[in-house]
């Protein structure tokens, strides 16, 4: 598996529920909003969406603030990634990070250059703007997934500016940006004045609806929001993903919510994790997960202990520059959270208690 | 608009519902068993999908039979048509057919040869055969759209065999099939003998879901299921699709009454629009739509004079080798049909009272 969220292999497939720190959604489910309209979605499901999404693309603009470019939407953050990566003959991805990025990459037949983050896991803005040289575009996460940094914006200026004069894109990965709880850290309106840029946004985490599949990408570079569009098959939203967006964008209370949720348990949980005995250090994070290295034992090691007791965490060996001795965690409610702690507290290094 | 289906414009957009006779959905409605589960999808909403669909899969294989060969999951058969048809230098395309299939292969750059149907829209074995020797796959429609007919299988059958000895690949779309009231003119099941074929089918039409946007295709050709898989993006199917399929295809009640339905209709419908007086003649029909050659009036009049009574129908020129003198018209329920009847017969040719 490349990926988290698979709580089928050793779960449901075989009727067992596992606690999934694997992947990074809001725990506080579903917006009620979605729920309670869910009737309205099953009323539009006999026809066929509305082929533009006028309504669709409204409701993003409203909930953006972004009036100027184009709104372009995908079945999941993942299409959106993909396609745009399509675009271009070569691309820096910023590492480690989100797997599809270099896998939508090298599928496409780009060449790709790495920027690696620092062994702290912070950006180096030197590194990239020197590598962009050579390159088309630049695409980085904001957070950035598995460790949860974000763009400092003082940094990136010269970057942004450089990108915007060369006629070089930055692709920046904003699926994770409601959590930070400061929406200053996006730089969605930075569309309207920068041509460069293009940012990716979901639903599927901080609204807690990956099932949902739904995520979109703005940009007022039309030349390149054209050439995605093309690329798209018609109705690739479903009625289900507009409903969501139309009820679950807008409620304040369960923004309000999450927003307080991350903040009482990121601290928590990274007070916490510095105490476990397995861990030997963790990275800062704005978002809702948690990049662990290591101590002494590996993730393979931890995965195994911990799928045990009915929790399954994130191998971390193949986002590029880690290796087995990272593992990722999601930030979630405080019961699952102590459940966790407790389990990882049970991992005794010096016992040999691991298996 | 160069699809059915945009209720939209002049529709519900404009706070107006439209009678559609220009998409061909089932007018049962969705399944019962879907709405009634409802509840379990949003369940699944807040986790990802398995990322290999397992169980959706199994669902596929018993309602199809088929156990040997691969499934491929689109979101939406549009996404299945697109993928198949991208991994082909050539094609040939037996038109006038859904317009997918030309957008799609210029879109991949394909090159694309034509074989067109006869003026009384019947296909032309000899003309596909022929032109196939230079082509590496061929796709068409079963039954085929815009105007309903189904392949014949024994004049189909030197194609099958041509093709599977030479190694080139049938694509055929089955997206209508349930409508013909007999699953002995599917191919489904001779995937498992001929590796040629590639079956596209989807639950947009008989089970009346557009919205929920799920199509597959089936074939035992690993090489060209690998080449397609390994195109798609993770998670493309979202979780109320997996709720539909898991309880819409073994709804006995439903498709008996689909199939019921269908064929009175049918042959209501086909002959009452035999009577109506700008219609020139219509094509025989094993679908749920109907292909109707106009008489001294063209698409333009006929669809302005239906819409402004709250009717919308699709009018046919941009099917390759149609022009303005057809129109595609759906098989909706009695009320509807004899609502659609009254409206045509409003066109009155010899006293010019269009518009």
């Amino acid at each position: 598996m490349i990926h988290g969220g698979d709580i089928y292999t050793e779960g449901l497939l075989k009727g067992r529920e596992l606690l999934d720190y694997s992947s990074n959604i809001n725990p506080l489910g579903l917006p009620k909003g979605f729920s309670d309209n869910i009737g309205e979605a099953l009323k539009n499901a006999v026809r066929y969406p509305d082929i533009k999404y006028r309504e669709l693309i409204r409701n993003i603009k409203d909930y953006t603030g972004v009036e100027k470019g184009d709104v372009i939407l995908g079945n999941g953050a993942a299409e959106v990634i993909d396609l745009s990566i399509s675009c271009f003959k070569n691309i820096l991805i910023v590492v480690p990070s989100f797997v599809e990025y270099e896998l939508d990459a090298k599928k496409w037949g780009s060449n790709i250059e790495y920027s690696y983050l620092s062994p702290k896991m912070e950006i180096n803005y030197e590194d990239i703007i020197k590598k962009l040289s050579k390159m088309q575009a630049l695409i980085i996460g904001n957070p950035n997934n598995p460790n949860g940094s974000i763009i400092n914006k003082k940094d990136f200026h010269e970057i942004l500016e450089f990108c915007e004069k060369e006629g070089k894109t930055i692709i920046i990965d904003e699926a994770f940006i409601e959590f930070t709880g400061n929406l200053e850290d996006s730089f969605i309106n930075y569309t309207e004045n920068y041509r460069c840029l293009f940012i990716i946004r979901a639903i599927t985490k901080f609204f807690a609806m990956p099932g949902v599949r739904f995520g979109y990408g703005i940009s007022s570079d039309e030349k390149l929001t054209k050439a995605i569009a093309e690329k798209q098959n018609p109705w690739n939203i479903n009625c289900f993903a507009e409903i969501a967006v139309k009820y679950s964008l807008n409620d304040k209370e369960y923004i309000k919510k999450s927003l307080q949720w991350v903040k009482e348990e990121r601290k928590f949980l990274l007070a916490e994790l510095n105490k476990i005995q397995c861990i030997k250090n963790i990275f800062p994070t704005r978002a809702n997960f948690i990049l662990c290295k290591l101590d002494n034992v590996n993730e393979e090691q931890v995965y195994n202990f911990c799928i045990k007791q009915g929790i399954i965490i994130r191998k971390a060996h193949n986002f590029k520059g880690l290796d087995q001795s990272f593992i990722r965690l999601a930030i979630k409610d405080r019961v699952s959270n102590e459940k966790l702690l407790k389990v990882l507290k049970g991992i005794n290094i010096s016992n040999k208690r691991i298996d």
